[in-house]
């Protein structure tokens, strides 16, 4: 995926605020999901993938306007989670490096979220990533 | 209401983002639901209040760390509609001047939202409140 | 533009938060200088373009994954400010009409802002468009 | 810190962004420097403390109007970094635990950020706080 940096994603230290990092990466899934012919919250879903757990390492900052990229593979796919790892770069500068792992769950009107088995229709259209020894 | 400029609202000029007042004014509408007993938005509403116009005029900056005030009152309630006027400032300062329009809808699965009238239960704990002169 | 709903831009009433089209009308603007082969806030820059005022009236909301356009044109451009007027549209649908005004200041450290010309290099490359009439 | 969820937090899931729990951490932090005595990014400050690492784990999710706490506590420091551990709770409900690690900069206009010693008069009013047990 690659991305420009927005002004209102800077803050007064004239670079991109972190928190700005994992919507970045959540982008990037949501643009996996759409290549693989998915979305992650199409309207009606009794399923939905909330985030388990999240971090980034920042290397160096981005400014406004920058333009840079944003890889994400998939790590590992249980029956209940999916792990990705990111790594945003621009030029070939590593720029920083995250994960976020998320579950499945059933959502039912009032009810608390409970995890359950990723549907088949979905993790058959993912495969795993090995790292390309770099990021 | 009384707020204080959060590090991310501030942008790489070293101010509070324009959009961020946007924001204010709506948690001062939403504060001032709950000092009249009421939610804008309770768990399992049939009813919602979306914006349909939201103006600013900027007057000052605001910078990181400022302590500022954010005065809401109702302008005009129709029976479907509800305006409010906004006043950010601080230290007597004017900072923003905003002007905010919802609307009362009703919603249901799967179809367009649609007008409705405001159920007195909500119109009758607001009431009109005439500017101060200088506001 | 043409730009795509983001999940984080959403809210609890599974709309895109009313706040996020300021920044949808801010990205236009931005591309439309680029475009013009400008940067509105390049480095180290000694003047910049805070907004004065800024509004939008919302016809229809939008929803996770819509695709949408952003169209931008400069309504006027005086000595010291420039207005914009702003359509936003999916599949020729109106989903919002906005309007920005900017003023051309000049920064100095420790000093309050001052309005000041906007400098012929920037504003002989841009022009006032007329409407189309629809928008 | 005291909190409440502001509904441009939420999502169309019904739930808060995850990525705002990290902006509820970076708010606890400049609370605890506010607290003594100081500003994290104080106007024309020559250093500043970009963040180097942050991560969370959710463990429920937080709804529009609910009040939450943010504890934070500073792990470690070092000569040239602060090492925070963040707990939100709601009723004593554990709601996520996070990290933040930060590095003290030096400043130069048009210069990469460059690793400096944390200043004495910054350093001493801090502690490293043990945690409870539990969090």
């Amino acid at each position: 995926m690659r991305r420009r940096v927005q002004f209102y994603e800077t803050d007064a230290a004239g670079i991109v605020h972190f928190s700005c990092f994992y919507r970045y990466m959540e982008e990037a899934e949501h643009a996996l999901w759409r290549e693989a012919g998915l979305s992650i919250a199409p309207p009606g879903a009794e399923i939905g993938f909330p985030r388990v757990a999240a971090s980034f390492d920042f290397h160096r900052p981005l400014q406004f306007d920058d333009e840079f990229e944003v890889h994400i593979r998939i790590e590992e796919i249980t029956a209940k989670t999916i792990r990705y790892s990111t790594a945003i770069t621009m030029n070939d500068t590593h720029i920083a490096t995250g994960r976020l792992t998320v579950a499945c769950v059933r959502k039912r009107q009032g009810e608390p979220l409970k995890a359950t088995e990723i549907p088949s229709t979905i993790s058959e259209r993912f495969e795993v990533v090995e790292p390309e020894g770099h990021s």
